[in-house]
C-alpha cells in the first residue's frame, strides 16, 4: 500500500457504506478508505504483540515500577523546586539507560513559586485548626498574618449580591462541585473577584468531588490592576461547616498565615527521547505527559502516570525491535500545572515544522482503566483513528470521543495538528487530583498496564502508516 | 390481648409453620404467636404516623440538623476534654426543652488523655513530612524526639520473624485492611507487640477502608510488664510507600515527636431523658448512641449521628403524643471510645434491674441507609423483632440479621438481655472513621430521617408491647 494517498469525503458514515467502491479524490489522493483499513488491519499481529507484552509479558507493570521508584525517590515536583530539577536528571539517565536515541533535554524558563510555611485558624466562634493549601502563584500574608471576619458565598453572583459586606473581610467561596471546568473558576478567579469588593484573602472550597478533609491546590491567576490577595483552598468540610454557621447568623474570625512567596524564573527542561523514524525520520508521533507536579504528595496520578505510559509507550516498541516509518517522540514536559509553561516553550521553538507532527499525544488525566481516546481532528482523520483503535479489541479499549486535549498539546491541535488524549475512567481522579492523596497508591499496575498498551499501539501504528493523518 | 404471656418452642421457621393453631406451653406462658403477630400488627397505623412525621413531615431533617448546631458548635469531644462536658451541658439543656422527662445526668470517672503537639518527618532517604495521629493513651517522646531508623512489617508473624532487626528501632506496620474487627489489633497491639522486641515506638497504617492521605486514631492497649513506647497512626500512602523503599533495601529514618499526656481521670456524666412507661415504668427499653468522639473531625458520624437519632426517636414519639407503657430511655454514653467507660459505670449501677430491660438498642456503625436491625437474643425475641420489622416494611427497611451489639450495649447483651443495632450500608463507614473526614459533610439528612423513624418504631413498639421480649 507504499505511496497510495489519502482521499476522504465526509465523516466515517459515508465512508463506511462506500468502503471499497469508490474512488475518492481530493487533489492528488487516490487511496479508497478500504486500502487504509487494510492497511490498519495489517497491524494486528503487532498490536497483539505489543499487548501480550504490556499486560501478560515480561513488561507488565514496569512502568508502575518505575513510576514508584521515581516518586519514592524524589516526592513531588514543583515547577522552579530542586525536586523537579532532580526528576528531570533521573529520568534523562533513565531514557538513556533504555537505549532510547535522540536522548536530550530542551531548556526553558518556568515559574517557581513556594508555598512555605502556612496556617489558618478559625478564632470565632470558636478555635479550630483549618487545613488549607495555597494556590499556585498567590501571594504571602504579613508575618502576623491577617485576622479577619468571614463572608460566606456560594457563589460569584451572591458575591457580588452583597459586595458591600466583603471589604476587609475573607471571603469563603463555599461553591458546590459541578465539573471540574466549571468549578475551577472559583479556583482561578476566586481572590481577583473578591480583591474587586474589597477582600482582604480569599479561601476556596476545594474543587474536588469527594473529601475526607483534604484540601486541594492549583494554579490561581491575579489580574492586572486587581489588588493580589492571599488566596488558599480549604476542605469541602470546612466550607461547609462555615456556610451553616454563617446561615445561624454566626460570626466568623479567620486568622491567615501564608508564607507563599514567588522567586525569580529558573532554568528547566523538557525531557525528549525518541525512536528515530526508519523512512520519514523527519516526521513525527508525539506522545507526552507532564513531569512537574503540585508539592503534596507524590505527582503520581497527575501527572506521573500519563509520563511514565508514554515513556513504556517507546519502552515497548524498542523491546519488539519494532522502528517506525516516522519518528515516535517521547516528551516529559515541564511546568505544566503553571500553564503549560515548557509545551508552550516547546511550541515556540518547533512550530516551523508544525506540518511534520502528524498526531500529538498527552495522558494528563489519568491512567485508570482506559476504554479508548478522545480525539480531535479531521472526520478523515477521525475515521482512521477508529480503525487503529479497532487493533485494540482485545483489551475492549476501542472508543473514540470528541475533544482530544490536553494543556501542553494544545498549542498543536488549535493549529491543526490532530490531538489524541487518553479516555479512561475519572471516577476518583478529582478525589485525588492536587491533594496530599495523589500518591502511587491511587496508582494500579493492571491499569497502567493497559493503558501503555494502548499508548503504545496507537502511537506506533500511526507513526508507521504510510501516510500522515489527514488534517482539515 | 392484655394479660396474656410469651410462650415459645424453637425457631422463628417452626413458629410460623404452626402460627395460630398450636397453643405453646412453657411455665405460665400461653399465648400463640398468631396473637403476638396481631398484637405487633396492630402498631400499622402508629409506625406509619412516625414514619410520616420522621421522613416526609415536619420532623424530616430535624436530627441532621440538630447534630449539625451541636457539632458545629462545640466540635470533637474526646474523654477529658472540655468539649465533652460542653456538649454533655448543652444536650442537658436540649434534652429539657424538649420538654422529655427525668432529664438528668449520671455521674462516673473518665480517662483524660491528650495528644498535645504531634510530627514525623521522614529524614531518610529523604524529607518528608508524614501525617500521623497519636493514638489514644499513647504515651509522649521526649522533647526532642525519638529518631531512629525504621522496620517495616506486614503482619505480627513478620514482626516475630525479624525480632532480631526491631530493637532500637521504630517499627513501621503496613498491614493490609481485611476487615475492622481483624485489623484493628494492629491499633490496639502494635506498640505492645513491638516493645516486646525492643522497638522504642511503632507507627501504624490507619485501619481504614480506603484513603486520601488520611490518618485514622483510635484507642491502644499496653500491657502491664511490657515497655510502654510511643505510638501513632499513619496514612496507608506512606505506610505503603515505606515499605516499597524498605523492599528496595533504602534505610529509612524517621523523627517522631508526640507531646501525648495522660492526666488525671475526670468527672464526667452519660446523660439520660425519658418517656416514662404508662403501665410498666420500671420496665425500660433503652436507646442509645455515644456523645464522646475522637478529638479530630466532628464526631458526626462516631457518634452523633447514632446519639441523635435517639433523641429524635424519643422526640417522634413525644410529638405523636405516644406514651408506651414501658419506659423509653435515651441514655447518651460518654468516653465509649476509651472502651465503654461511662457505659460499664451506668451497667454497674443500673445492673440490679437488670430484669425490667426488655431491649438495649445501640447506633454506633453509622446513620447511614438503614436495611434493618442488627439483633442479638432468643430465637422467640428474634421472631417478635421480625415482626415488629415488618411494620418499617413501607421503609423496605425489614432485615433482622445477627450480632447485635454496641461497646455501650455489650455488658448487658452479654448478661442475657436482648440488644439491637441499627443495620446502616457501611461501605464508606471506615474511609471516615476517627479522621479528621467525620464531619457533618459525611451525614445525609434523608438518611438520618429514615434511620430515626426506624430507632422509634422499634424502641416505642418493643416499649408499648403488653410483654418485654422474651429472653432464653
Ligand atoms: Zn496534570
Ligand atoms: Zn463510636
Amino acid at each position: 500500500m507504499k505511496f497510495l494517498i489519502f482521499a476522504f469525503f465526509g465523516g466515517v458514515h459515508l465512508l463506511s457504506l462506500c468502503s471499497g467502491k469508490a474512488i475518492y479524490k481530493n487533489g492528488i489522493s487516490k487511496r479508497t478508505f478500504e486500502e487504509i483499513k487494510e492497511e490498519i488491519a495489517s497491524y494486528g499481529d503487532v498490536a497483539k504483540a505489543i499487548i501480550n507484552l504490556a499486560v501478560y509479558g515480561k513488561a507488565q507493570n514496569r512502568s508502575y515500577e518505575r513510576l514508584a521508584l521515581l516518586v519514592d525517590t524524589v516526592g513531588p515536583r514543583l515547577s522552579g523546586s530542586k525536586n523537579l530539577e532532580k526528576a528531570i536528571q533521573i529520568m534523562y539517565q533513565n531514557l538513556q539507560q533504555d537505549e532510547l536515541e535522540n536522548v536530550h533535554l530542551e531548556p526553558g524558563r518556568i515559574p517557581h513559586w513556594e508555598r512555605g510555611e502556612e496556617s489558618a485558624v478559625m478564632l470565632e466562634p470558636r478555635i479550630h485548626k483549618i487545613a488549607i493549601l495555597g494556590l499556585g502563584s498567590s501571594i504571602g500574608t504579613p508575618p502576623e498574618g491577617i485576622t479577619a471576619e468571614v463572608l460566606v458565598v456560594t457563589s460569584f453572583d451572591e458575591l457580588q449580591r452583597r459586595a458591600s459586606e466583603a471589604r476587609g473581610k475573607i471571603v469563603v467561596y463555599n461553591q458546590p462541585y459541578i465539573n471540574y471546568s466549571r468549578t475551577v473558576q472559583y479556583r482561578t478567579q476566586g481572590a481577583v473577584e473578591a480583591a474587586k469588593v474589597g477582600a482582604l484573602a480569599s479561601l476556596i472550597r476545594s474543587v474536588a468531588s469527594f473529601s475526607i478533609y483534604s484540601p486541594h491546590t492549583g494554579i490561581q491567576e491575579y489580574q492586572d490592576g486587581v489588588p493580589r490577595i492571599p488566596t488558599a483552598c480549604i476542605t469541602v468540610e470546612d466550607a461547609e461547616m462555615m456556610s451553616r454557621m454563617a446561615s445561624r447568623g454566626i460570626r466568623i474570625v479567620i486568622q491567615l498565615k501564608m508564607g507563599a512567596k514567588t522567586y525569580p524564573d529558573t532554568d528547566s527542561f523538557n525531557t525528549v527521547a525518541e525512536i528515530t523514524g526508519s523512512k520519514y525520520p523527519e516526521q513525527v508521533v508525539l506522545v507526552s505527559g507532564h513531569l512537574d507536579s503540585w508539592d503534596v504528595g507524590q505527582g503520581a496520578m497527575d501527572d506521573g502516570g500519563g509520563a511514565f505510559i508514554s515513556w513504556e509507550a517507546l519502552s515497548l516498541i524498542k523491546d519488539l525491535g519494532l522502528r517506525p516509518k516516522r519518528t515516535l517522540r517521547l516528551v516529559l514536559w515541564t511546568a505544566e500545572e503553571q500553564g503549560g509553561v515548557g509545551a508552550f516553550q516547546y511550541y515556540q521553538l518547533h512550530k516551523v515544522n508544525i506540518s511534520n507532527y502528524s498526531l500529538v499525544m498527552e495522558s494528563d488525566t489519568g491512567t485508570f482503566l482506559p476504554t479508548g481516546l478522545q480525539f480531535t481532528g479531521s472526520e478523515k482523520a477521525r475515521a482512521v483513528m477508529e480503525e487503529v483503535m479497532s487493533l485494540l479489541q482485545p483489551l475492549n479499549v476501542t472508543q473514540v470521543l470528541s475533544h482530544g486535549e490536553g494543556t501542553d498539546i494544545n498549542f498543536w491541535i488549535k493549529a491543526g495538528v490532530p490531538g489524541a488524549s487518553l479516555l479512561d475512567d475519572l471516577y476518583k481522579y478529582f478525589f485525588f487530583h492536587h491533594s496530599h492523596g495523589d500518591t502511587m497508591t491511587v496508582m494500579d499496575p493492571k491499569q497502567m498496564n493497559v493503558a501503555a498498551a494502548v499508548w503504545a499501539v496507537v502511537s506506533y501504528v500511526v507513526a508507521d502508516m504510510e501516510e500522515m493523518l489527514p488534517r482539515s
